[in-house]
């Protein structure tokens, strides 16, 4: 039989452990940090994520939890006598260039599955690191920061919505264009470098909605911030407005618009050009 | 005979004075905020924003300077008996979506120059006022961040800069093209949403430039930063490597690319299209 596994304890100490081992990381800012390869997602894995990657793992393993992890850093491992018993899908530090450079948005970010596909995930935590902030959900009991519960925002007018936008990439050409409806009309874009994070905007209304339609993000990225958006009350699909139900997989990507109310939503994906 | 101020003194105290009159403010972030009519600058005011004048006009008028204050709320005022003496050029709130949204990004924004012309400003402060950091600068003597001397980064490539770049615009078909071979060679693209607060990022090498070629900014957001990224050892022209002489107006605008060493600005400029 699978143990049950008090899940907002678990994740709560993964976050707490990942803040001690980067903090010797945060001191040496301002030296290079040695490459150490590619990561499994295909990233230059720096040292930082190496530690906060073990901080997560230990943390699980000190639960006597058995898991398979899917990590934008190595890839895929099992641990445990029962890996397939769930599933840990994990960017151990989201927005490490962020990190490195001192500019204060990065996350941690880890979501339990029952199976590798984001439809099948039902726990997940995002922690904002530099402010010490939590956004942690479980399937159909709610998204939280910290302890007080959260909804998305019911802003629908893009006059006065806050709206993230990755435009980071080498497809700018291609991309752009189908962009351009929507930036036009929208008066607020913004793009803090940390996705898992402004996943976690939109759960908690601080913005109104996420748009990567890159094909770039990874889902080990997104797989987190995706059950805190739905517990939050937020919508998230590809844009064809389909549900979105993709592998866990560092190398599986995904495009994705999401949206804290379902008027803001159709607004922005009638703009944007397929 | 013009006394001499301390500026240094008297601009740190006009930050914690607006620190304290927005704290009110900050309480209330889920609360819509009435709007006061649009500022000189064009934009709606808020009741913060005007708390965060009053606060700077309060605090030169108690260290007794004679000025002329070139506002983005109110816009042209006089004040003491000589205020032709200097001119001060604020932009109370940057960033004001960003506050009343609760995330992390706004500041305030002060600029002191013999005359209403940017490349007279002698002393500037731009505060980052939810993490209360202080960048500080005085002509000829460098910047700082609090009491810690800084300088902008060395780094040269595309492929490792962070580059800051507002595209919040109704023009963006005209203005995206224009920056698509930038973003193509570009890893790394933020917007933080709070213009004065990135120009600093830019002076303290947490990014590497800030490219805004929208014709939308006003000069009452660069003001302060002008000097701070100066001073600090960075560049910052328009996109013809021009040097910048706009008048310190709230309905002057500014295009400007700033950039942390030349190498790297000349890579930026080499691929703006004019």
């Amino acid at each position: 039989m699978t143990p049950q596994h008090d899940w907002f304890k678990i994740l709560n100490n993964c976050k707490n452990n990942v803040e001690k081992a980067i903090k010797p990381h945060l001191k040496t800012l301002n030296e290079p940090q040695p490459d150490l390869g590619k990561g499994a997602g295909g990233d230059a894995m720096k040292p930082v994520d190496l530690a906060a990657e073990k901080a997560i793992v230990d943390t699980l393993q000190n639960y006597n939890v058995s898991f398979s992890l899917i990590s934008e850093e190595s890839g895929f491992e099992k641990y445990g006598n029962n890996p397939e018993e769930c599933y840990i899908t994990i960017d151990p530090i989201d927005g490490t260039t962020n990190l490195l450079r001192g500019l204060p948005f990065y996350a941690s970010s880890i979501a339990v599955s029952r199976k590798p596909v984001i439809v099948e995930i039902y726990a997940a935590l995002v922690a904002d690191l530099y402010h010490d902030i939590t956004y942690i959900a479980q399937e159909n009991r709610g998204a939280y920061r910290g302890s007080e519960k959260i909804k998305t925002s019911q802003v629908s007018s893009l006059q006065e919505a806050v709206l993230g936008m990755d435009l980071n990439t080498y497809k700018v050409a291609e991309i752009a264009p189908k962009l351009t409806d929507l930036i036009q009309q929208t008066k607020h874009i913004r793009h803090y470098g940390a996705n898992a994070l402004e996943l976690c905007y939109v759960a908690n209304g601080l913005t109104d909605a996420f748009v990567d339609i890159r094909g770039k993000l990874r889902t080990t990225d997104v797989a987190a911030g995706f059950l805190i958006i739905k517990e939050a009350g937020g919508l998230i699909t590809d844009i064809h407005k389909q549900p979105i139900n993709v592998k866990l997989d560092p190398k599986q990507t995904i495009e994705f618009v999401a949206s804290g109310n379902a008027k803001l939503h159709d607004t922005i994906l009638g703009l944007v050009k397929h």
